[in-house]
């Protein structure tokens, strides 16, 4: 059986691309926005606001969003967002064998011992044409809006782990995709064998 | 042609032996301990002071062997052996294909496109195990021997380098040599010839 794979990536690195490939390729679910349309489920939160703060929820929106009286009391949409998704990765992984794209998957799931952490990055340039073609900007809008994702997906992570995101040691593998998509699949796909 | 290969490893992650196979593999030089020998002939400083400081120098060293006013005309001994073992990098590497174990190499290298960086990490609990063997020593010595070597070869990185040691962006693949050092070589020479 293959284990459970969680796939971190820098913004425009074409993770989600891989992670998909890889799921088909060993023929198990792949979970990305999945996770969002099963969060507003089970939260009640819109999709679009699950979307918005199921990873780019930073320390900074928590302190304008909520008084610091309330804080005591109440979980913020923000936390509850969290939770919720929290609960439906732990799930989805308990169903067997699958790929989990970002939202601290591997920090959520590090107590399992059959799953593979994978973190996928790419050199600025690369991932500023790849969203460029992907989302029709320029190139000065591309980079604005990589480094503006990145600085809150890393808040996020940082917020909910206390680890570092995007650190080697936190996953089994790290890879620059500029290597080659294909190349980048085949060895996820070969390092998923080894925890078998 | 093969090209430069630059491994940065944890302390006990087994990076020098796992960096030793893939030169023998890759029939290229092995530059390790042959770096403070070339940096004591270039600088004329003893070889145990070269070891000690040429991947441990920190801030706090620092600190603590030159006064402030003396810092602002000379060059500190770290600094120095830094800077020799600088040149002597650029120079393994300008001769040919090679394999680097750490020094920052990664870094002084890093205009160079055909250089392959990577990361070797292991579980703290492997790291033990294996310095405890290595080095004869009790669980309790093996362990604060690891967090105190790692400690200062982070300080040292980010203090000549300004990034963080260990991030996965500044590598082209990052692996948890648990996985196994044979499949970990396996992995590296398969990556060594996406770059050639």
């Amino acid at each position: 059986m293959y284990p459970v794979i969680t796939i971190s990536r820098e913004f425009g690195s074409g993770g989600h691309s891989i992670g998909e490939k890889v799921a088909a390729k060993l023929g198990i679910p792949f979970y990305d926005g999945e996770i969002v349309t099963r969060v507003a489920e089970e939260s009640g939160y819109a999709k679009e606001l699950i979307e918005e703060q199921g990873e780019y929820s930073t320390s900074a929106n928590k302190w304008f969003d909520i008084s610091a009286a309330s804080a005591m009391y109440f979980q913020s949409p923000q936390d509850e967002i969290f939770i919720a998704q929290k609960r439906v990765i732990l799930d989805c992984a308990a169903k067997g064998p699958c790929v989990i794209v970002g939202r601290c998957a591997d920090q959520i799931l590090k107590d399992r011992t059959d799953c593979l952490n994978v973190f996928l990055h790419a050199p600025l340039t690369n991932r500023i044409k790849r969203v460029m073609s992907k989302k029709n900007l320029t190139e000065k809008e591309a980079k604005n809006l990589i480094l503006k994702e990145e600085r809150r997906r890393a808040d996020n992570y940082h917020y909910y782990t206390r680890q570092i995101w995007g650190a080697s040691a936190n996953y089994h593998l790290s890879l620059d995709t500029s290597l080659g998509y294909d190349y980048v699949m085949d060895v996820i796909l070969g390092t998923s064998k080894r925890l078998k």
